[in-house]
């Protein structure tokens, strides 16, 4: 048993290694951008770390690992071109330095290196693994068609229960596919494998509430982002949904004033509307208790409690960080 | 035995169904979309001969087929994007009708659903199978990049010989890799695979010069597309390259003069050119090298002759066609 940060030292120097050809040089300089610009290799390690609960490091944990980290960047170089975004980890955008053309190839020839690796594990789970690999590979797509949609549509068309299910699909379904890829490389029964994957998708939720919480009332010091960046461009988030619910007429006809008419002070006073709604107070509650929610999927696990203790770890320091 | 006819109407009817959910519809209709357009179904039809080159039909062959077709259709639909291309078979690109964001995602989702319908080969080749078909694909990608490199460059810039390459990238290797693919399921050995493989290699060649050949030279009438559409927008074709290689000075100069100036008579005047300096002669010879280099990979497979008579048809179809 390792500690997730070796698991994520272990994986990032195996992770480090040239991973595409020289020629055609624009398509594999777009697709080499993105990974050299670093990310923490969460998914991954997730991978390292269900296949560790169950059994020791197989090989083919790395070979899943290195997949889900892949197809986890082509996501990112895709949806940096719908989304129109011109920044990444403060860095240009893979479409920004080649160009759409160039940054759409690229993606695809990353989707499709994805499954060379998952065509290495061993035959006797391999057509489980692609095919749980694929689930979520479809639902992400879904995730971010969803999420499109959704930032087309007046704020308050949006439910509550609909917006948590689009990001689940978005963010959290590709973490709890990757403990239970590693599940089943450690030999984890198919319940085991579905208590962690729970466990996976609640966290993700859990993670997603605290990083729209932090956008707002972070300190941008430690955060690393603008205060506010959210508010500023009308995303919709947790904060903003739940405000709109949780507010009388007065406040909500102000908050759709400030969001339309975006004055110089527009976060100071969203900020404060959403103190005084409480929705900041409301974010905390419903981060605990996705939490609670993962927790008792991984006390369901039926493996000896101190196996599961990295994991408990690694849920700590993703959703009590103040960065 | 059956003929390509009968396969491709095998395979069309088979084809004819919903490839994916509902939901969310803007993502599955812009991929739909492309599936209802039509087209020959040439490449599966091709995994379909490959297998009963050697044996009778299996059901692998369909899900492989489909998997080849859906592949085709993703990279047209990234390709039109890429292209800005407003018609594809006379209707509408997906991106036109659906924007670019959600034609990116459809494609994104079709490839994954290529591995859904590999991953359901039986496990005995499915390695072999996920490895020949990713080989391809990834060609096919290089070989659009490579194009896109092409189109940026003067036309005196692209030797012929790499030219070649690229339009063998792009065009024909997923045909060669379906006929190879059907020829495992089939249980050819590896030698007869890749005398298959080299058929299918060459036939594309062969195919794409009849095309650009037809483009110039063919009856508008019967070939569906207005005469000298490459030529209109200075296309980089198996024609103008070798053109550009054969005129004497005065016609080069004359030629480029045509392409930067684009008069009202540029077609006919460009027509007049390739003409003179015989480049019709040469396409129709350079095809039947092409040809001959693919029927001797067919002799060379060992099965008796008449079960190779069904591939001989399709050739003859495919490179004789007068539209």
């Amino acid at each position: 048993m390792q500690s997730f940060k070796d698991l994520i030292a272990q994986f990032s120097q195996q992770f480090e290694q040239q991973h595409f050809p020289e020629q055609p040089s624009q398509l594999y300089n777009a697709a080499s951008h993105i990974l050299g610009i670093g990310g923490k290799r969460i998914r991954p390690v997730l991978c390292l770390m269900g296949n560790e609960l169950f059994d020791t490091l197989h090989p083919d944990a790395f070979q899943v690992g290195n997949a889900v980290e892949l197809f986890h960047n082509f996501t990112l170089i895709h949806d940096d071109i719908m989304d129109k975004a011109p920044l990444r980890r403060g860095k240009p955008t893979v479409h920004t330095i080649y160009g759409d053309p160039a940054a759409i190839l690229a993606g695809d020839v990353m989707l499709i290196s994805v499954y060379e690796r998952l065509n290495k594990v061993q035959p006797h789970y391999k057509q489980k693994i692609i095919s749980v690999f694929n689930k979520a590979a479809i639902e992400v797509c879904e995730g971010q068609q969803l999420d499109m949609d959704f930032e087309a549509l007046d704020p308050e068309k949006v439910q509550y229960d609909d917006y948590v299910h689009m990001i689940g699909l978005k963010t959290s379904v590709l973490l709890a596919a990757s403990l239970q890829l590693g599940g089943i490389i450690g030999g984890a029964s198919e319940g085991n494998q579905q208590h962690l994957y729970a466990f996976g998708k609640n966290i993700g939720i859990a993670f997603q509430i605290q990083d729209d919480y932090l956008d707002a009332f972070g300190d941008p010091d430690k955060f690393g982002k603008q205060q506010g960046g959210d508010i500023l461009v009308n995303k919709k988030t947790f904060l903003l949904l739940k405000a709109l619910e949780l507010c009388n007429p007065v406040q909500r006809a102000e908050l759709k004033r400030l969001m339309e008419t975006s004055p110089s002070d527009k976060v100071e006073k969203v900020l404060e509307l959403f103190r005084s709604c409480k929705v900041d107070e409301w974010a905390e509650k419903e981060k605990d208790r996705f939490q609670q929610l993962a927790f008792r999927r991984l006390d369901d696990i039926a493996v000896l409690s101190n196996r599961k203790t990295p994991l408990m770890e690694l849920a700590d320091y993703l959703l009590n960080r103040q960065q």
